[in-house]
């Protein structure tokens, strides 16, 4: 039994490491000189390239690097007998809750607004608000989402949840599916995005959507890039209907140097950096797996491949 | 008995209407048309002009506006036999916490870099720290630097406070007085500046206590613009030693045009909005303390004058 990483857009080094000092008796490979793929049962991946696993005949299980699978998904290739698991990592929710937080503090204490006055050397006060007098709708009660939404709750705002299926988590008011969105979207001043990526998913922040925010609403996507129509977000800011957005993810990244969201004054971009995983983090639960699997045992942090996440 | 408010840079209507609405029986006059002033017996203030309180032979009560009261101290005419009170205002209390939240997000979650990375179509994706790799010390751990530290500590930050006595604060290390000055500084990755303004505390913000800082420190200064001694400040960001500033307040607001604050790469700033009394909210103490007043009991949120707050 081998354990091979297949990672070609990231530096497995600091996986090796990770891993290593946990479990030295591990097989450790790394594609694509992983030696004989036949020995190969455990894949640890990000950024396949697609197709590749028809290369190891006795894959038992496929780890994602990270949180999302959608891309993984995405792969035909991957076997029937293999199990999909991804990471479910404590910093990675926490790192997400600072960054939606950051965020949400920028927007409703007006920090770019007073960013730009600097630049204009302008004493300008404006009319101050507070984190409890905004509504803010979290889509997507998944882990993260269920972490961000609570922490948003427990400093004051109040707090409403979008989901498929129906959900009980307290202090934050939970919408269902299709029906109840366009409630959740009438009340949601601040909307955060933090759905997975599914073929359902897909586009689903777009100009219908999007238009049933209140007035002066703000989107903060921290997902997916394809979770957003980008021409639908910037006709709402240009017609004034959004007051602007911050954006952690694109359909393409790294963002092309010609994108009008650059440039764009009410748009905030950062570089995919609002939760990144991090291998010491995660290496006791790539190293639990490896072993349950070579006892047969059931796994964590187990993926629907039908659901998508 | 007569209340009047004598404040020429704010608008008095919110607040005559807020008391107002709370006890219609006060007569309330406005500075500096309030009739006889042999009248007045209680005043609320903020920016009055110096010496004005020899004119009001009966005060018994002086209510600053806000928080602070190091402008309302240095007026000589205050009458030995008035009571000085402040506002302590939970709306305020958590206005600051979530300003200083906001700023030490930004700097941690090093979101002005990427403000300037995307003012040059720049995706460069920086090493990231986490709210609870850092450390921050508070400096004032009177009401609100109690609150801001808890609050900070909660979010999941080490948290250190100094104060000129010992107190004990669930989670938060203080530190006290001058002996103890030196190791909190050497520990505070993040120094926040809330202390009260005193004779004690002017320039406490200086090129020997800054220093003390760990390389790459970060100031943020929510107190009062004399607290800072603005050149020093200049050149340990000129020098490299200090990563960088955010400034709410400065030793002339609003901050003169030509003041190298405006410009500066490393300097955030807002014009005093980190927190703003809000009439409706304190109201109900200004209220409590006039009819106390009326009754002869001692009064709410009492000033000790001679340590200024």
């Amino acid at each position: 039994m081998t354990l091979s990483l297949i990672c070609p857009t990231k530096d497995p080094a600091p996986w090796l490491k990770a891993i290593n000092a946990l479990a030295p008796e591990i097989d450790l490979r790394v594609w694509p000189d992983d030696g004989n793929k036949a020995d190969v049962t455990f894949a640890l991946v990000w950024a396949q390239p697609q197709g590749i696993f028809s290369q190891y005949p006795n894959l038992q299980v496929i780890s994602s690097m990270g949180a999302g699978v959608d891309n993984l998904l995405q792969d035909r290739s991957i076997p029937p007998q293999a199990t999909v698991v991804r990471m479910v990592d404590p910093r990675l929710v926490r790192q997400m809750g600072d960054y939606v937080l950051a965020a949400v503090l920028n927007h409703v204490r007006q920090l770019s607004d007073y960013g730009q006055f600097q630049q204009q050397r302008q004493w300008r006060p404006l009319p101050p608000r507070n984190l409890d007098q905004v509504t803010i709708g979290v889509m997507g009660m998944g882990q993260i989402g269920h972490a961000v939404a609570t922490r948003l709750s427990q400093l004051g705002c109040r707090v409403l949840g979008w989901s498929r299926r129906e959900k009980n988590i307290a202090d934050v008011q939970v919408f269902a599916g299709q029906q109840q969105q366009p409630n959740f979207l009438a009340a949601s001043e601040i909307l955060v995005c933090l759905l997975p990526l599914t073929a359902e998913t897909e586009n689903i922040l777009n100009i219908e959507t999007l238009s049933q925010l209140p007035q002066g609403g703000y989107l903060i996507n921290v997902a997916r890039g394809h979770h957003l129509v980008e021409e639908d977000l910037l006709s709402l800011l240009d017609n004034n209907y959004l007051a602007g957005a911050c954006l952690d993810v694109f359909r393409q990244e790294p963002l092309p140097q010609e994108h009008p969201f650059w440039t764009h004054p009410k748009i905030t971009i950062t570089p995919h950096i609002a939760s990144l995983t991090d291998p010491v983090s995660v290496a006791p639960q790539i190293v639990e797996n490896y072993r349950r699997m070579e006892s047969g045992e059931s796994l964590l942090n187990q993926v629907d491949i039908r659901q998508g996440y």
